[in-house]
């Protein structure tokens, strides 16, 4: 095992990192801002050392300061979380060039999965079913309409060198394809150098399903069951859970199985997410795109498995073998996750950062955990995600899940910042919600507009 | 299920109740003494109403005061929670004369386990081992020396209407037992107007092993499996865990078994617990009492059978049949609690009431919780007990539920009033505590004076 790691992450998940660090002996190094002075995970963690000015780019996602941080505390491994450096290939390179140990995939991997062209043909090469659409890059119109005629509409024009939601086009029919794949092939080349599209039928009404894995350096890859992320909100994740009410027992097993042959495929090594589109009527999944890195939602994954998939990244990343096989792990119970944020719900979401005034964590009683880097005095600065805690629930059943989330969400108390708990208590109170009846559309076209009309 | 239920209790359990109620969908009504009016349980609940003083005689344990309360706002059920009222069989009754359901066994079977020399014939008659000792009241020196000689030194005298550790003496021969004999037996006189004696073998050194059961309406009868509380001062608990490591898969089995007997026999319903004695050498274990109410430390046993007792308590006291079978539970892993007092370990544990004029409780992560019902600000009340949370872990094994409880205690930080939380940090990490090696009279006679020897 290691003896000292570094964080290189902020927020409720460095908490959670040195935690988990802690109650495995590890000593810890925080990094942070000159905006995170006061934050937890400088509070929380052995040793902490300041990055940069408040700006991401000059901090958090500083792979030199970041690494010479590293060097100067001796840590032996750096754990990036999620967003920031968690899948910058470059930065994992980086670091097994120093001889640190990047708690994460070889840089070779997330190059590999990636790219979501490369991704894809992997994916057709293990046998998991990827969207129908095209074989690679395509680069002229002619070709687009000959493929989307033979996948059929609606599709998406998706930018091979793709990310952050650039470059990407829904198409309905022939005459909307041509100058859509003018303006999405601009849009591309603008912000990534490249033009180059790929097409996918567009998988629609579907359900955000994906499955939690973890591999070792022994050649173990196992899978944790499926979480249901339909829940979102411009494709932002708002409330997480785990079984999916949409799939039975063999379906279950059809799509973990999937999962487990694409990382197994790669020779995924780290916790990671396979996540799929689901077609509900049919029962079709189709690969989406891998994550190589711990997920925010992964709490909901812990309660029904009993893994704490964050001690297992460490242990994979020091060497040793997984923990568990998968014939022992007993899924128990359901898991609900809602993210708390300081926002506005009704001022289309507008964060809201600023100085925690009061401070009241709902705790207690069987089956709840938040995750959270707030305390009472704490101020929220305004340059980094607006994700404030995590409240998660773990019922016999899903009906006992929601009553806890509610119980939950009613004692919370943050005073100072406004935040998304009343919207959180409206939606798991809906009765689609309740019924478990909801697609990624769902939200931003169903619950939002009448949620919006209201007062 | 009921609609609503009346709360007999203040601190931590009643918020612990008063949870479990609201993620059954039942209203609460909270109790409260004038001392308590910023308490958090009166917070939490759906109604409150004051019922006297800050004196505990005047107020939470003024059964007039409370059964009117429970008439006024038609709560339909009482949940006493432990100490004040919960063991008391008149309060019982008179719930039953004015029918009102009292979550926890019925009058008689409380006072059929209430009386010490009672309840020991019963468990006779069950089956379940006691103590060797006298059969019924002893009256007179003769008759002591008799039984003394027949079940060998050392021996226990105990006042048959004792309690409060009123007319207890140990006696270790013939010489001293004359003299204390007198002196018990003016002392339980005085104490109960009743100086009746009864005698048992003094079982030294021992481990304190209690096995919680659940019993419903319906003839169902179940374990939960045991608790290890040897860990005390002064008769108090500090520290309980589950399993036990001082016992292996037949003893558990034995004494498990033993305990269903036990309160099968009395056709006990409610959550319970049997004490025993165990002679860790040998491998015999006696009877020693019954708590007929929740306990304390029953979070411990919440997280490795899965089970949530307060639930539980409410179904069975509504007439629902056991959620569980016995073959169903799984236990899993190691689970440890801490009590937090505010008191001072150093200056003879004197409590320490006062403002809280910070507060961060430890949270987040993997098989941690904390029941409390402190939060900042609020001003710890000198009239009642000093217990003001409880850090419970779960680990998957021993060691991981230490590492775990130690992060914990670490985090833990109150600030306005002296804890024990340093003397539990402590405790926690002492050889013979990390080894599991220790019994009733650990604590007291090695562990503090060496712990008040330091600084």
């Amino acid at each position: 095992m290691f003896n000292k790691i570094l964080i290189a992450n902020r927020g409720e998940i460095a908490v959670r990192i040195i935690r988990a660090a802690r109650e495995l002996g590890v000593e810890t190094v925080a990094v942070y801002s000159e905006a995170d002075r006061d934050a937890l995970h400088v509070a929380l963690a052995d040793e902490a050392i300041c990055i940069g000015p408040a700006r991401a780019a000059s901090s958090y996602l500083n792979m030199n300061n970041i690494l010479s941080a590293a060097v100067a505390t001796g840590a032996q491994a750096i754990h990036p979380g999620f967003g920031f450096l968690s899948e910058n290939s470059k930065f994992a390179r980086l670091c097994e060039e120093m001889n640190i140990k990047f708690i994460g995939p070889s840089a070779s991997v997330m190059d590999m999965m990636g790219d979501k062209i490369n991704a894809r043909a992997e994916m057709i090469k293990a046998g998991v079913p990827v969207t129908p659409g095209s074989k690679g890059e395509v680069h002229t119109t002619d070709e687009a309409v000959k493929i989307a005629e033979e996948i059929g509409y609606p599709i998406m024009l998706k930018a091979s060198a793709g990310g952050g939601g650039k470059g990407i086009r829904k198409v309905n029919n022939v005459e909307e394809l041509v100058p859509a794949f003018e303006a999405a092939t601009a849009e591309a080349k603008a912000a990534f150098g490249n033009g180059a599209m790929f097409i996918e039928r567009m998988i629609f009404p579907a359900r955000h399903i994906e499955v939690q894995i973890l591999g070792d350096q022994h050649g173990h890859t196992i899978h944790l069951g499926e979480r249901d992320c339909s829940l979102q909100r411009n494709n932002q994740k708002v409330l997480e859970e785990s079984p999916s009410v949409a799939i039975g027992h063999t379906l279950r097993e059809k799509i973990c199985t999937a999962a487990v042959k694409a990382a197994a495929h790669v020779g995924y090594e780290n916790a990671g997410t396979i996540e799929f589109l689901l077609d509900e009527a049919s029962g079709n999944f189709y690969f989406m795109e891998m994550n190589t890195r711990v997920q925010v939602e992964h709490p909901v994954t812990e309660f029904v498995s009993g893994v704490d998939i964050v001690k297992e990244q460490i242990r994979i990343a020091a060497g040793s073998e997984l923990s568990v096989k998968q014939e022992e792990i007993v899924f128990k119970g359901h898991a609900i996750e809602c993210r708390i944020n300081a926002e506005n719900p009704k001022f289309n979401f507008a964060p809201s950062p600023g100085k925690i005034t009061n401070l009241f964590l709902p705790s207690g009683g069987v089956g709840l955990r938040v995750d959270s880097a707030m305390y009472a005095g704490y101020t929220i600065p305004p340059y980094y995600d607006s994700m404030i805690a995590k409240v998660i629930v773990h019922g016999e059943n899903r009906f006992e899940a929601l009553m806890k989330m509610q119980r939950a969400l009613m004692e919370f108390d943050v005073e100072g910042v406004t935040t998304n708990i009343d919207f959180q208590l409206e939606l798991i109170a809906d009765p689609y919600v309740v019924a478990g009846d909801y697609d990624t559309s769902f939200l931003g076209n169903v619950f939002l507009p009448e949620y919006l009309k209201e007062d």
